[in-house]
């Protein structure tokens, strides 16, 4: 069995690679929900989303988010009604979310709505949220305050500088059921290229999550989602610049090296496998960016072998 | 100024009807809001819409409700998730709902965004619910008890026999804003022809309504949702029945008298004309069937003309 907290599109396509090289009924992964929030009344989780349509095969392959060959009919509408289309929800993505928005209604927990949509899917994977509970990322940006992650992320199109974060609800939550157990009973632990500080750190700020991770430290593999300075997609490199960490595979090591063995950094990084050892970690270098399918599986084996 | 009372469809069209004939910023439509209910966590105002859609010019003409070229995307892609599709809200119809949540989520009230859906659309009368406070039309059906007033139209295609109606909360209901002093002010109010158990009712349920159109009696006008014993769409003919009452323009005269002082009944019910004037209100005979606006214009000309 294998166990891998997950953000968003970096997490799922690695994922999808671990699905091909891995029966996927053995893999659990366990998804950041600080992302999820409401709009236009819906339930809306982007990570778990992103996961679920990728590990379906049904992602749009342009964006890495969204369903392929969406229509928008009801954002085009919506902006002609003066609302808010800000936030692009595609017409098919929109289903899910009227699904799980009724689902909630209707009593049922985010864990058991996301293994519903799962099955709808195919997908054999099994996605838990990271609690049933809400826990919600918000971002103190420069000049504005404290805003809403979704705000920062795709309202703010991560433009502005970042001055704190912090998980509201988190101290009130409990994993989701399953996701203790998932950590302890695993061969491997595995955490996926996400952002450190708003894809993993949320996870890790349920409790009992951590505490359940550090005594798994030697079964641990972590793949930095930064390379070569860098973050592929999305904020991580300026946010962990902005927030006081390095931008590197050093920086994340410092991070994860409480809880995890091993680093997986990419080859533009071999020069600094010292470093990252250096900080108590194992280091491992390998390709690591995922243009495709097979350099997904690739990673996927390499994160096996190491 | 004219004030009306309005359900869904029939009355829709009256008042396309009337707008075509009065300038529409003359004329006030007081709208149902009993048969209102959420479903995927969305606001959903069948009669409000359904207004609003067809003095916009935009309904479908083939069902009455509904925007014309509408899709279902979104519906099918519910469908495919085992989501609750009995409901049919078509894409650009759901931007309408995501609007009205998004707006009430944001505090404010049906009444205020009611009329910025219609300026979005550029309708010139002015639509009010008959109260921002939730009233809801709950139908006890032969068979299973109480159930709500879409599970009973919609989800039971109104084919069970009704025992009883209610509308809860309308005694903690305010009217809208506006609403009184459009019944007290207008020169003439019309009660359209709709179902008086289920559109008209609710609306006289809300407290303070009754009583202003009770003073308003001898410039008030009904039109006679009953045509020969029938209803030309919808239940009102065997709900009238079932709930002790003649499906017939006696049984209407029967019901509006205390309120309103002049029926319009259709060509058909010539024969009856006595017998409405027997339940002490005036009796007119106009052609009612609304077969196009041609017809709905002609209906609007013979109610400002009794």
């Amino acid at each position: 069995m294998l166990t891998a907290l997950a953000g968003g599109v970096g997490a799922a396509k690695f994922l999808a690679g671990l699905a091909a090289v891995v029966e996927p009924s053995k893999i659990t992964a366990i998804v950041n929900t600080g992302d999820d929030f409401e709009l236009h009344g819906l339930a809306i989780s982007p990570d778990l989303d992103t996961v679920t349509y990728t590990l379906a095969g049904a992602v749009n392959p342009e964006t890495g988010w969204g369903l392929r060959g969406e229509t928008w009919t009801v954002m085009e509408e919506l902006a002609a009604r003066g609302g808010q289309a800000w936030f692009r929800l595609g017409d098919r993505d929109l289903a899910t979310h009227l699904y799980r928005t009724q689902r909630r209604r209707e009593g049922a927990p985010l864990s058991q709505i996301t293994a519903e949509l799962a099955a709808s899917w195919d997908v054999g994977v099994r996605i838990v949220p990271m609690s049933d509970d809400p826990v919600e990322t918000r971002v103190t940006v420069v000049g504005e305050g404290e805003i809403g992650f979704q705000d920062y992320f795709v309202g703010r199109a991560h433009s502005v500088a970042v001055t704190s974060l912090r998980f509201a609800g988190a101290e009130r939550s409990e994993p989701a059921p399953g996701v203790l157990d998932a950590l302890i009973g695993a061969e491997r632990v595995i955490v996926c290229p996400s952002n450190p500080l708003v894809s993993i750190a949320p996870i890790l700020a349920v409790p009992g999550i951590e505490e359940a991770l550090i005594k798994r430290r030697e079964d641990a593999v972590a793949v930095s989602p930064i390379i070569a300075g860098a973050a592929l997609k999305g904020p991580a490199d300026r946010m962990l610049r902005e927030l006081g960490h390095e931008p590197s595979v050093v920086g994340v090591a410092r991070l994860y090296a409480p809880l995890v063995g091993t680093l997986i950094v990419d080859a533009a990084d071999a020069g600094r496998a010292s470093e990252v050892e250096g900080e108590g970690m194992r280091c491992v270098v390998a390709p690591t960016i995922m243009s495709g399918p097979v350099e997904a599986a690739a990673l996927a084996r390499a994160v096996l072998a190491a």
